[in-house]
């Protein structure tokens, strides 16, 4: 049969038709040369919105992805490479905790990652609060930092899946993000192309997720782990609860800040034990535990000797930022602009839109709306509640950093609206919904 | 309510939802006035086809195409002028007929028209066959024909419905060119915003058409006839038969040739019927007949005492072409290498694919596959047989012409295999499916 053009490839899809492998090596491998204009792209984007993948189109979609580019060979560095991966959520600074803590553990930390739009933040923009410290790092750096220091966190090499990131930028704007099998293939072409071993994947749910429900998280979490099997990696995923933001800091230096005190055991309680949870599983990923109980105590060890602070300091330093921000993370500047926000009235705090409080800091400036608007890493908010907490009026909700008076008014109506108060504590919801 | 951004646009019709005006308006306007980009079209374009536009969106989306550009005013021109549109087939030549005809009888018409592409012929690439035909004119020089001579026939203004223009070339590359909703929008916006006060509509349904199924064809038909009164214009619509090429002739000089002889009253049976027919409803429609019974006679006589075809002569010369034609339709020329094929057994014609046949006449070098390809206006096909006529082997099926010998063997196989023979004659369909 003749090759079939690009609107014949549209109209499978669109008549609800399943791809075979090839057809879909020639979409996706078609789009990241440049054969496939935009505009073609976005019209198979909607109808794979609308008709779906099945399981078989879904792994060759992750397949021809990682095929687009080159794929990192970290077969240099000793040890199964773990790489976690969450699908984000407002305060989420488990990466930054991680990253060093199970390092310190001995498991080799070698990831990339991207940067925040909308009400999430991204780990890229976190790490660049830190003044001096580099993102960009070649391939053989990069590789070379992770056998010396055991971790490095650096952007997206453009090498490493261009599929993917042309097909983001292009989902963002034809309203074809929330689709199952493009979120799977995105995310797992990601991790095989970055060469992991193993993948641990932590799917939010909940108001500040991209998984509202828990079905639609779950759905995702098997799609996730089948795929990523399937591309031949070890994979285990969790659901965890953003109903909630999981630190109490929102913003870029107010994050690292947070992710400093919990290597140092002084951290919020929730992010803290879902970093213990988390690390453990990767330990036993990684086979430098035999089990979640033997790794459980391995981590605690870690903050408490010190190691895991270490391990960060070191890791800041190989990326040209100041280690002494470890011991001293007020380095990390704040907006000078400070408003304290307090409780109009008595009672049990019911429910955070979490989305709204993720909004909320990207006015105050640790957001972007945009790609090209810019940061500032020295904004954002500290809430000082959580879910079920009996409050009194005048009580405080949070503290507010911004550049301006102007920034802090506007932020302040949204944080407030997003708190619902009720008469009685609403039932305890656990930070792990499901493994 | 903040005016919602286009993907939150293209959010509403992915869900299944409905658009309100103002909602539409933005999708059209914004797109026409290329504030939306191509992909966001794309996408939006794609959910329309696959989730529908309702009965109030379809009228929208029409009244938004007409305000995309200017609208014609040709109350200038005395009477009631009606348009005519037919859904496209192969050797459709009623345009080339019809408008001298009705036009010979008291009917202005102003029309504008378009380029072919595939497999079936533009009135415009027919037209241009004619040495020195010219196909623009301003809109001056355009009303100023139809008021002198009757009758004026150019391309598509750029500024009448520019909406569709665009729309219509993105939807020809995203496989979203056959939905109902969308190919009404453009069908009833270009005859509103070109100024006709009533349209004959003429949707063809069988192998050659767009509409493969009665079923199909009724629905369009209905949908178009809605519209078109929805936005205040007098709408008749027939279903025609496209289950074999209405002329005898495929190409563009040898359907003008067949366009003569139809005039002068020597033309093929089923395209002079099909004329007779849809002359007699537009001269109802445009009221210088009371029924349809008079306005047949009306349009035999035009044709019996030669006023029907003078008129042509008179429109050719006023637009530049060679008058002489009408007399001595051989001084059209056609192309130099020609083949007669003939059957190769005895038996019934059971049945024409009619695509095929144009296709044929395309590579012939008829037609074109790509906006960019030129045209031979000497190319193309006269069948000699019609379905449910006994032939013998060796009798002729129809003679070729072309550019070259090659171009002539590609085509031979083509049409040899596009008629299909039997044992008897199978039962004949009407020309005229529905009214």
């Amino acid at each position: 049969m003749a090759q079939p053009t690009f609107e014949e490839l549209i109209e499978v899809k669109r008549d609800g038709g399943t791809h075979s492998v090839a057809e879909m090596d020639a979409i996706i491998l078609g789009y990241a040369c440049r054969e496939v204009p935009d505009y073609q792209m976005a019209a198979w984007l909607m109808a794979a919105y609308l008709q779906g993948l099945d399981a078989d189109e879904t792994v060759a979609l992750t397949d021809a992805m990682v095929r687009s580019g080159s794929v990192l060979d970290l077969s240099s560095i000793p040890g199964v490479k773990v790489d976690k991966h969450s699908t984000g959520g407002v305060a989420d600074t488990t990466t930054l905790v991680l990253a060093p803590l199970v390092a310190a553990c001995g498991v080799p930390v070698a990831k990339m990652s991207g940067r925040g739009l909308g009400h999430t933040g991204g780990t890229l923009d976190k790490l660049e609060s830190i003044p001096g410290f580099r993102i960009e790092l070649s391939t053989e750096e990069f590789v070379a930092q992770v056998r010396d220091v055991g971790l490095a966190v650096i952007a997206q090499s453009p090498d490493v899946d261009p599929a993917d990131k042309m097909m983001y930028a292009l989902r963002d704007v034809t309203a074809t993000v929330p689709s199952i099998p493009l979120i799977v293939g995105s995310i797992i072409s990601k991790k095989v192309a970055g060469g992991a071993d193993a993948i641990l994947l932590d799917v939010k749910v909940g108001s500040g997720a991209f998984m509202h429900t828990e079905d639609a998280a779950r759905e995702l979490a098997l799609e996730l782990t089948r795929v990523g099997k399937a591309s031949g990696k070890e994979v285990h995923c969790v659901l965890s609860d953003m109903d909630q933001p999981l630190g109490m800091a929102v913003g870029n230096a107010l994050e690292v800040r947070e992710a400093i005190e919990t290597l140092a055991g002084d951290g919020p309680e929730a992010l803290t034990e879902l970093c213990v949870d988390l690390g453990a599983r990767m330990l036993v990923l990684g086979k430098v535990a035999t089990d979640e109980e033997q790794a459980e105590r391995r981590i605690a060890q870690a903050i408490a000797d010190g190691s895991a602070l270490e391990k960060f300091a070191r890791w800041i330093e190989a990326q040209g930022g100041d280690p002494r921000i470890a011991e001293t993370p007020s380095l990390l500047g704040l907006s000078p602009h400070v408003r304290e926000v307090t409780f109009r009235d008595s009672g049990f705090v019911k429910h955070f839109d979490t989305e709204s409080i993720g909004r909320a800091a990207m006015r105050l400036g640790a957001g972007r709306e945009r790609k090209e608007d810019a940061i500032d890493p020295g904004a954002g908010l500290v809430l000082d509640v959580r879910v079920g907490e009996r409050v009194d009026s005048g009580d405080r909700i949070a503290t507010m950093y911004a550049a301006s008076e102007e920034l802090l008014d506007t932020a302040e109506e949204l944080l407030v609206a997003s708190i619902e108060m009720g008469d009685s504590a609403p039932a305890r919801q656990p930070l792990l919904r499901e493994v």
